[in-house]
């Protein structure tokens, strides 16, 4: 089986090249690594590849891609087989056709989530220890996506399954497990075999060890929710607050900070001013073990969302970005989802 | 002129001193100092005072008296002169009446709010560098109370003028002042004035160096609006919350962890057992200079409450403990405030 | 290939229960799981495996063994077949002999550090955000082990050619490279030919994608140097200190807190009450990518040690604990390391 | 009696006043307010006075003045008259002699440190909330001054009893109390009689209310050792380190981080380029009670000076700056001190 090894960039659409630049540059303190003229090259100082996230001028916002780093070459080609096989679309992409990348795999998932794969990357010089140029909110890395799409069930099973992802938790719409028996961690097996009966709304999938590299959630969709940055740790999610209410981008605050029950992730998101959703936040957890089974979390809990209790706000239930087409670069139209509503402490 | 030194301590009427315990004691690290069969004496490490907070049993919740420390025994017969010359009623208590304290005036003030003064008062020993007891939030001391009044000029100017409290930041219920002029640091006269003709919302009124050993709002009045603790750090306000989650008393957070704009503080609210509503709070500044005209926030700015831009929920406007009489022991009734209405983005 | 997952718990000999029981549990806050007569065995919140410390009543301190984690039951196998190639003592211990484990094969690596592998494990309830528990250094999990052997080529050799690890960072006797060249993030294939010839003074190495599961240093060994624990943040491992010193342990406190230069930990290291050395640390970097080159230092690069520039105290460059023969439970004699000295900027 | 309202700025002399900005400015952060030809006029984001760090080209590095603010103009006078009736040397500076100043009582202390009184001052607009500025070591204030004179009790009695100024901790250079009886917070009297027979080796003494607007400590003298400056919280300060070594400047760390049992301040001790000596810290306490006791510790108590039991370099017990002479500008010569030795634990 191949390997893919973690997330490694994103690269959003948006309008204004030069708004972005003052809310992800002079704001947060993303690190310019290259400019073009339609597009901007960002990374941070715990990363090594090239760049973490590009922006690319576009009349519409919305995804263009997300990109995974494999662990051979070869691994590209039994990808690409994969995309075959299940009838998705795909193409290959040359060395240098992205910004120092390797031969990339681009092609859609089930949902038509647009994805990104290469092993080749052109790396540059370690920022880590250089502390005097840590900025905003002290951001280390690209951690994980977040989409939604109008059957969790069926991305569940194509990840962990074709693409050999595991899952670390996951929310169930129904309540009650349909099984008898109690979830314990004595018992793994019969976790197993609940997460295999449970409705999916939500599901937290990884390659990296830590709880996700993708999540999908029940929704319209194809649509991105949001992409996730490693924070330095909790204080820094904390100054970029009070960063953002100096400048005057207090709007682009949409939720948090917040610890969330599932994942226990310290977080806090924001939109860009294209609306594209970003999550800061750090603190969840080492997870190497495969035969773990997930945290199933009942999505009537209310702590699972925000372990402290809040409601998060509308917005956050109801807007994402839409996606790419790989091959035309049209945005793709979305699906209802096979569960409706909300949790039930929200009205 | 007499010298009030600080806030001092806080009597809370409450019905089920268990429930007070598990909410003080166990789940916020308050360290019980004595008990007695009605009475629960509770302190925090950097005091040196025997007590800060006084649980009484009654039968209805609310406020016994808000106490304050001055700095002679002489002190407290100059305030005795200013109740009988405003006609303010008023009691002495001998030394011993209340557990540790020395003779102690009683009194209530222009609206009704009740308050003690004392000079004479047992220490105890000190528990700042036992970090092996540190627990909970990590609550440091006492700082400050926060009222709801009627009438919010006529409290500033008897705290100002009669008491010697000095204003370190206010709210005008009118957006811009009423007579022309730069408000800049470099004219510090203006801003004097300026404040004489504002119209009042609110007012932080302080003795001890920092932001305010009282707060004075519009609102329904007389009523304990909030005591305020200082808490060790900003991560022990967010460690409360997750404590808080983890015993299940994630309902008792009514408001943040989030920034004021007004005082800089970093705040938590919560709501005890009993509806009484306490902050947790760190991340004021040292006001030192008498001469320092209080600064100036206009009720619609958005970062005035929370400088991250989050409303407060309602309960945090509508609600407030009722306060005793200190002859009968009765609560007071209350009267409408001079202003109407909530914020411009509050609906 | 077998996969060795991570680091999973360690087993130190100590002389008195009683005394390492005041250490760790009251003053550091790890859990107690099970008590035996001659045995205790601890936890940390973050973890799900049963223990990650056992305490044997021994006559002689020192490491009884080091286990890691595999991702197989077979893995267990196929090392048994390195070592019985490798001609290494080995032995099986059957499920059960060990609490909570499945069947576990020891062995002594080539130095001869005692290693236990084990794949099935009993899980324990998860008390990750059981926030209302944590306590001390509020310690999250195990992380890594250091030792110190004289031939560290030897042991990175056979660490990384027949057991799969990947060193991440390595300290090199030589200050300048042996080979012409500039080190760059642009070429790493350079740094790969580098490391061949340059002469090893301490390595890096791990199976879990953070800096390290075992480092192996240069020195009199074989000996264990100590074992690393991941701490919630930094300001845990002050507090820890703060807490140390409030209890009269602050003899505990060897070194630190302060950050590495080599892995970018922020770390403290401690002696329990037998000597055995444990480092409280967090804030190394997230490591997927096995075809990254190990990053160089120079031995007498001042920032290695101590990225702030104080020099680590004496007994942390000469004392260790002595190994146990996993068939004889003798303590193993040692023999003197390759290079001799010590940094130029130590005495 | 005049009240001195609190420590307010400092005048280094500086041999080179670009290195001496890429040490304050760049690495830490200072903001610069004006430039001459001759002076750097600096501040931090906390403070309202214009300016809080003077750094003036000379020949020789050393302290050029240490300025308070008093409450009203005719303290100046007041502190006039104990100047003149102590025999002291003094004169006046008009308006405007310094940068934006009033009228300012120039004096040498008993021991000849070199004072500045001003009551009128420049404001200039408040950085306190524009985080979007917040760099390097964050630092919010100037908080006090340290310095050595050959006779502390000499010191104590002046500022005490001459000067308004009230002790909140001090250092014994007589491990047991001269009179007999046992210190505890409940017996107040006591601890007052015990401190009027010490053998003062080290005194804090305060204005403002927490723990010191200067210290006085037994030592060649005059001269100051250091001035102290307030962080924004504990991790400010260890940011400061990782930022100082990525700056190439790791050697202007001379003690530290760590915790003072003393104050129970966390500290962090560099040298500028010119060897002048600055403290950041934070963690002190709120001291308003004129009538409590200073703290008393013993000179050989191992926690007293750093409560996390490292000892403090050679450097710092033995190097401090001269100090200025306000009429000649020349280097006062110093004396001898009045008790010899070193703490029993430092060699």
């Amino acid at each position: 089986m191949f390997n893919i090894l973690r997330t490694a960039h994103v690269e959003f659409r948006v309008t204004d090249l030069d708004a972005s630049k003052r809310f992800y540059v002079d704001a947060l303190g993303f690190i310019i690594i290259h400019e073009e003229k339609d597009r901007l090259y960002l990374g941070c100082y715990e990363e090594r590849d090239l760049y973490s996230l590009v922006l690319r001028k576009t009349e519409k916002p919305g995804l263009g891609h997300l990109a995974f780093k494999v662990e051979s070459e070869s691994d590209l080609d039994a990808i690409a087989k994969v995309a075959q096989e299940d009838g998705l679309k795909h193409k290959w992409m040359n060395k240098g056709e992205k910004l120092g990348m390797g031969r990339t795999l681009a092609m859609q998932d089930p949902h038509g989530i647009p994805l990104h794969f290469f092993y080749e990357v052109e790396r540059r010089e370690w920022l880590l220890q250089r502390y005097d140029l840590y900025r905003g909110a002290r951001i280390q890395r690209i951690d994980h996506y977040n989409c939604q799409v109008p059957d969790c069930r069926r991305a569940y099973e194509w990840y962990t399954k074709r693409m050999g992802f595991h899952g670390s938790e996951y929310t169930a719409a129904n309540d009650v497990p349909k099984i008898p028996g109690e979830l314990s961690a004595k018992n793994p097996a019969h976790a197993w075999k609940v997460i295999e009966t449970d409705d999916l709304w939500a599901t937290w999938l990884h390659r990296k060890p830590n709880v996700h590299d993708i999540a999908m959630m029940n929704g319209i969709g194809p649509r991105l929710h949001h992409v996730g940055w490693w924070a330095y740790d909790r204080l820094s999610i904390l100054d970029a607050c009070d960063m953002l209410a100096s400048v005057g981008m207090v709007d682009s605050i949409e939720r948090g900070p917040g610890r969330h029950g599932l994942s226990n992730a310290f977080f806090l998101y924001l939109r860009d001013p294209d609306k594209n959703r970003i999550e800061i936040y750090c603190g969840d957890y080492l997870l190497t073990d495969w035969d773990m089974p997930p945290v199933r979390w009942s999505i009537n809990d209310k702590r699972r969302a925000t372990f402290w209790g809040h409601l998060p706000p509308k917005s956050w239930f109801e807007e994402a970005s839409l996606v790419e087409d790989i091959t035309t670069g049209d945005l793709l139209s979305t699906s209802d989802p096979k569960f409706f509503g909300k949790p039930s402490f929200v009205i």
